[in-house]
């Protein structure tokens, strides 16, 4: 074999994600652009807000000596102070730039929080469905991934997690608001998952750390809000990136931030700042740290998105489709009409319909919709959808 | 513990040079700037090619819509084939985009490799001395660091390789022009290399890589070229950056690149653009991307790095110091003039010399300098070391 055995067996299990944007672009050449309606990627359509545009010409007009130099491995001390500036705010804690570490986005910060704290065979608890990358994630620093239930209606499992807690478990990888079903976790589920950590961390003698992958934290709908993790559990470490709330996924830019509350703080980012550098991303990319330095406070256009959601959870049901309505992020998780997800898409795809199956977020029987593409895909979507319904008897 | 046991024993035994550039800090805030003769850290105080930030104006000027956005997970078409043009006329092969992979620098390309390549337990070979960095990315995937010496005049020593080698090894790391020794292998070098590698593959039946490290391809002096690895070893991987010859190590972009005359060639970049993926770096980023793809003929001002490098041989040698000439690259490797190369370096230190320490690369008794810093600070420092050769009774 040319290359290691458990790559070769990934790669046989490709990504959906990516085969069905493969799929995707031979429809588009032989459909045109506007005919085919692909809810795969979750590559966000909209452009960064008009400040970013306005801070790279700053930069390109007045380029500072050094400025494409190393920095501290942990990022411009000027970031991490902007950063640290906004959570203590949105915490009431005080955090201070030596809690946080600037990421090559929140893929870099995950794989680096999780090398610094898994030794060989520990267990990370993720809850189906989660983001297909963590088992990736996980299994390249030796950890085990343990899957763990939601409800039916995508909130956490208490009973779930308390069983699935042993010795060996290191971490629980949370994500909300949730990909892919756009679920937030209120304040009294992180309050009462709080709660359950401290008292089986007791129990076990050892740290069990939630680790909360917070992209689409900016991207909550009107009623919505998404709490502050460090008020509810102690040992939570945030990883996050710019690539939704700024619409920088190519950019690689995010941070990971530690609870100022967590006795061993210090000891934690010591051992992300060193993972940071041996795993090679050394430190997050200059430009980008420059550009979102003084951005902290600023979002993609919401409201946006909330009507895209609209425009698809309303027609959707109506059509027969069930699912819980997202609450944020620009994700739809619907139940498949037939138990077998994959008959179902691979019916809407002789309509030019492109989806994801649940199967892959470990979940079967559902499909995922990313709707962070054109409004008037959308809405060119909707007649196609209503003749599957009819081909799915639904309608 | 709060974090991984193989991660604190690591940060037991931090970074030599990091160490020493705290220390540096510190002698600076005392004695000023232009009295601390640091030579520790690679990180050019050059500025990157006037064409370099002409493209940045350029694309800050017109931004495209979705020049954020993510891309193929290998880069940018455009990029890869910018890359590959320059590769295929250097070569004499036919080098395309398929071959080649954008990376988060040269430690998220040598990652990426590692992570394709290898196997649990199988063995990576690099040459003492070596690059520190190396070590800790082998064992991020499972691998098993084996040293071997080079020469006295650090050439390849093909006799301890062809020991070495045996049916668990993957790969060997070369690095030309040498960090920390500025060496260069030549033509012949790498035939033989290449050789001996193919005569060990046939009797091993495995396949064994070159990964060729090459950050400092274009920093080659007067009178020494670069050979091109392809065309001497079929099995090679060429993994580079552009922090070196466009001084651009904050940004993290750089490539791999595959011979295309492996077989197995597109196995190899699928595994890759795949680890790219999974291990969070995702893709390059985009904004570094757009702004060496018509940079791919320039270079920093390498003859600035040869005077600074005649200025320090020159005089040093005087005092009686012991070294290789550099060809390449901004680094000299000396021998200490004491056996225990700690005794010496904590010596020059009381004359705010800042040295790193030749165990670092595995070769105890050697120290390295760094001299990608002002000429102004490398005069000041000839004093400084006429006293301390003084105070060691070279001279």
């Amino acid at each position: 074999m040319p290359i290691a055995d458990k790559i070769q067996n990934f790669l046989g299990g490709a990504s959906w994600i990516r085969k069905m944007f493969e799929e995707g672009e031979k429809l588009r050449q032989k459909y045109g652009e506007e005919n085919v309606y692909d809810f795969t990627l979750g590559n966000p359509n909209v452009e960064p807000p008009q400040a970013l545009k306005n801070e790279l010409k700053k930069i390109a007009e007045n380029p500072e000596p050094g400025m494409h130099r190393y920095m501290n491995n942990a990022g411009y001390q000027e970031t991490r102070n902007a950063v640290a500036q906004v959570l203590s705010e949105e915490s009431g804690l005080s955090f201070r730039p030596e809690h946080i570490l600037m990421t090559v986005g929140a893929g870099g910060g995950l794989n680096v929080t999780l090398k610094t704290l898994l030794n060989p065979g520990e267990e990370v608890i993720v809850l189906t469905p989660y983001f297909v990358e963590y088992k990736f994630y996980i299994d390249n620093h030796g950890g085990k991934v343990k899957e763990v239930s939601t409800q039916d209606n995508f909130k956490l499992d208490l009973d779930a997690l308390e069983q699935a807690i042993n010795s060996c478990t290191r971490a629980v990888i949370i994500n909300s608001p949730n990909n892919p079903t756009g679920v937030i976790y209120t304040e009294e589920e992180l309050k009462n998952l709080g709660t359950l950590l401290d008292k089986k961390a007791k129990e076990l003698n050892r740290s069990i750390y939630v680790i909360s992958d917070e992209p689409y934290a900016k991207i909550a709908y009107e009623g919505f809000n998404v709490p502050c993790i460090f008020n509810y559990i102690k040992n939570s470490i945030k990883v996050t990136s710019h690539s939704k709330d700024l619409a920088l996924p190519g950019e690689r830019i995010g941070y990971t931030a530690v609870n100022p509350q967590i006795e061993d703080a210090g000891e934690i980012m010591a051992g992300m700042i060193f993972c940071n550098r041996t795993l090679g991303f050394v430190n997050a990319p200059a430009l980008a740290q420059r550009l979102i330095t003084s951005l902290q406070r600023e979002t993609v256009d919401i409201e946006a998105y909330q009507e895209k959601r609209d425009i698809l959870y309303d027609n959707l049901t109506r059509l027969g489709f069930k699912m819980v309505k997202p609450q944020g992020t620009f994700y739809l998780f619907p139940e498949s009409p037939v138990p077998d997800e994959m008959e179902f898409i691979r019916k809407a795809q002789e309509y030019n319909i492109l989806l994801v199956p649940g199967s892959g977020f470990g979940k079967p029987g559902y499909f995922r919709m990313s709707y962070c593409i054109s409004k008037k895909i959308i809405l060119n979507s909707i007649p196609a959808f209503e003749k599957l319904a009819h081909d799915m008897g639904m309608a």
